[in-house]
């Protein structure tokens, strides 16, 4: 049985492209350094991103935390808006990896107020941590893309004050495409971005890292320490090089998909679909309805459709590579029928 | 010079009689639970405080680190309010110590909506961190007192969710007094407190940390691992029991002159007084002025007066033990006459 | 230019059906465990092993670390023999992660002392962190394999004391080959075991962690907390499966040929080779030359032979699937003429 | 009952002298660095120790501690003597609050062999954490003094490798001692020290960290951290300062009455004395008796002597200052009788 995955993007399979390339991929051991393909994805993600160099790492948090750690010393303070994935989504982990104390700031869907950033940066007193990063998310975890003048904005003053910004860019293309610039305007506002191949764009497994060359060199030992020193990861990488030539134009897509499948579902009675927050490829709405969550998430299996039970009272649908416009036809159709039984 | 210090309750030296205590304190050695005036010290805590048992430390912030590394495993997700003192002056020592990831929630002038926390605990899912602990602090470090219905409801959501709450009482006799009612109607709302036997209550050195016996047995090895085993405490503790029995009746006094000083302070022109926030013994206001802080507190020093500046535009005075109703009008006058320079 | 890489296992790269078996992989989000291929794998590597349940882990590193943080507490110590991998080549991961105190201790050639493990256990006192580990490696950094007897004694002295023993068994495989036993004789032996996929067993990338249902049910959660939590793994399972059932059978043959490669270099005038420490794909030689080390390592690579320097005045040549009989009558040719010339 | 306390030298309660000392302490709050008793003191311990700077910390494994947090990277390898009080007696504090790696070393009867330190510093490899600090002590765990020559050999080296030295210094003053030197001999040798002011010095409460102006600035605001900033500490200061002055000179006495009591307990029949190990206040021996450590412990407290019980198969006495030349004859008489019966 086909199904259609709407749990997130991450269940993208690898293409037929990414699969050939996996099993054609030059490698050698990338702890030595000696893996060209690695080397080459690298380069290219250093190249798109605008910075000087760039890490292979095994996943998106592994990114984040590997740039927590590599930025700020233990005990420093890091700034970041509330419900962010590191927060949220990242099982704990900067408390116990990078060691800092978390200072989430309530956003405007996800908007940070730049003086709310501004009046949180510590001062000297014994009684204070030391600010140490800033961390942006863009897209954010809500599924809305971030004004890149808010970005500038928040970048400005933390260059007044010293301070780094990390960007959580898991979907950064995602994010460009949105906005419709290039993904550098987006990462100039950064010091450091993590953004992810698999997700929307298919690769199997890995997320980039990339900063200066001094950030990284230091990134990449910290990441031998975490475990994340890969041997034959050309494999992984040549997946990635595909994912990063050929997929993010698909992207556009994929968001046409999810304001189809937002608008076809804001059709159905007791549905609200939070249509202005359809930035990408995620729908976020609520069903009024007497029947339970399970009982939806089992009903729409049976039919092939797979899809979470819901996060604070919201069903989240994630659309991506596939599933096509005729699989958001299926899905509406179908969810009209279970809450109609 | 005698000085009139307004900077905090922490300046306050200890009385004739604390000292005439330490110098007669019978004492031994702590660390092998030899000293009877820590003993004696520690049950008098518990029994005031109505928990099982408690423990002498040095500081409150060792105490409220001690809690917080001995409620949670590392890792785990801590609520709590915002601006509360562990996020916002212990040096982030809770990402150090017990390596916990602070979960800072915003206040409606210190006080926590339940709902606001009820819907923050995690459930389980991968991505999650654990809720460890909540902590409550009263009073507030924004110089008001927390209802008790509130605590009471924050402590019914606690328990319904197997959550223990700590409370940062470094001010519980303050909160008490400002209540009127007994230390215990606070510490039921609560499953380990700390609390501090100088500030306003003018011991030297040390504070409390109180909680059930399996709690205390725990905290005292975690102490000695952080250093806060002490040997002849008993020196620091006589100090302790003074503060105990024969401080926490002028709480009241110190609470009325705070007042005096913030009526006072609000009839000279250009200050505001933040005067329904005058729970106990701090008095916050803003002064619209062209002297700049420096001036203004250099200026008060040479009349013998110890003052802060401000911190976010705002000045801070704390009267105590130390500073008398004369104390008070000296200052007012003293302040006047600066500002009409 | 063909190389013949000696510098470690690690460098080997995977075979062709390995890479055949990529490009077919059956593949889901690991994550949400609907990884197929994962599955296998773990189901495969804890009858292996003869645990509950197994986990895919993207290093050794990883794996090894991972053990320590499910097993400890914080604070706990971790009795290990000295300069085992853990203690030597993880960049002091256990400090950070874990956050565990390393106790080494010294070793004969790798064996333990039983009795030094034992006295080294701690009791209760107020003074002790608790012994919450005792990681045992085999095949040893040095080379070297431990006595199964040793192995027994050990287990049954930790048992003794409820203390728990990881296996750090990067060469499990190896070790089993050189005892002519199953790997189930050695992992009986200990309560978790990691191995690599990868080293002398040619995968790309992975190792496994496996131990009781619980262990790793947690262990599962704080792999994603490190970042290990991979999507479509399964591509790297389907080479850790051929590795599994296919790439065991060839270490008998590396064997024979690193004695050979040893007996050779023995015969070269200056060259002193530790020929009693050959138990498995490494030898460990010293060699009495006014040549630089960085001399030898160039020529040895124009020659195609890819060398890493001494550690502690100690060359390291470890043969591998890819290296075969005829290579090695070559380097030790090749290494003659440059210490000839 | 008088009793005679031979369990350790923290035991030691405060003279008259201190007692009359704290009761008239000038104080002020010492986290504003307002307390002059506790400036004098550290001023006074600074030029002691031949250091810049000096600060007053709550216990010995305070002092240590901080001193680890201060001179390291969190993940730093830490060079130390296997059996040492930091590793031994501290909790394993070392994985926690520092975070840094230990890596003991064999010792001698406690002395280090330059060259096992030199071999065991780490170079530059991305397999390495790197080697952050080297701590000695003096006098060692095990009762002896370290020889100056070895600490200055060993100075020399870490100062070539450009790694700080951190001595543990609980008992320098009985180092320095025995060694008939000042105790600037000694701490020329390294770059921080912590020694006790309680302990045979007798002062209550507290311990001194000593080193550059740097440093100390440093520690003092993780000294914050770890709830360390007390406040009217010129209480304790007070004692301390007459600890310096006046108790130093005592110590000669307590290494005399030692060696009597060591050589008086030889003569026992069934004990046999380590007194070529006597150097300071310390006598270790074995008894070889049917009698358990329980029994003679309960009976020589009937008799008013308290002691611990055995660790590692070995008694401990030690004296003090609240130890005479009469106790000695009484303890040995009392033992005596005890294994007679």
């Amino acid at each position: 049985m086909r199904f259609i995955d709407l749990r997130s993007d991450t269940v993208t399979k690898p293409t037929e492209a990414m699969r050939k390339a996996m099993y054609e991929a030059e490698v050698g051991d990338d702890v030595y350094g000696d893996d060209p393909t690695v080397n080459e994805l690298e380069r290219l993600a250093a190249e798109i991103t605008g910075k000087e160099a760039a890490l292979f790492v095994p996943s998106g948090t592994f990114g984040n935390q590997l740039a927590l750690f590599t930025h700020c010393q233990r005990g420093n303070e890091v700034l970041l808006g509330e419900d962010c994935h590191i927060i949220a989504h990242e099982v704990g982990a900067a408390s116990v990896i990078a060691g800092v104390q978390l200072r989430p700031i309530p956003t405007n869907k996800g908007v940070l107020d730049p003086s709310d950033i501004e009046k949180r940066i510590r001062g000297v007193d014994i009684h204070f941590p030391d600010t140490g990063l800033i961390c942006l998310e863009n897209a954010y975890s809500n599924g809305r893309v971030i004004p890149l003048d808010n970005m500038k904005e928040i970048y400005t003053i933390a260059q007044k004050h010293n301070i780094p910004v990390h960007l959580d860019g898991a979907r950064l293309f995602n994010a460009a495409t949105y906005l419709n610039v290039s993904p550098l305007e987006i990462t100039k506002c950064c010091d450091s971005v993590m953004f992810a191949l698999s997700k929307a764009l298919c690769a199997p497994v890995g997320s980039i890292l990339a900063g200066s060359k001094n950030f990284i060199e230091k990134a990449r030992k910290k990441r031998k320490l975490m475990g994340g020193g890969l041997r034959q990861a050309g494999i992984l990488a040549a997946a990635g090089l595909i994912a990063l030539k050929d997929m993010v134009g698909n992207l556009k897509n994929d968001h046409l998909n999810a304001l189809c499948l937002g608008e076809e579902l804001s059709k159905i009675p007791g549905i609200k679909v939070r249509i202005d927050d359809i930035h990408i490829n995620m729908v976020f709405f609520s069903i009024d309805t007497k029947l339970e969550d399970n009982t939806i998430v089992n009903k729409m299996m049976e039919k092939g459709i797979k899809i979470n039970g819901t996060e604070n009272n919201e069903w989240r649908f994630v659309v991506h590579y596939w599933v096509s416009r005729e699989d958001v036809d299926f899905i509406v159709a179908t969810l009209k029928d279970i809450l109609n039984m």
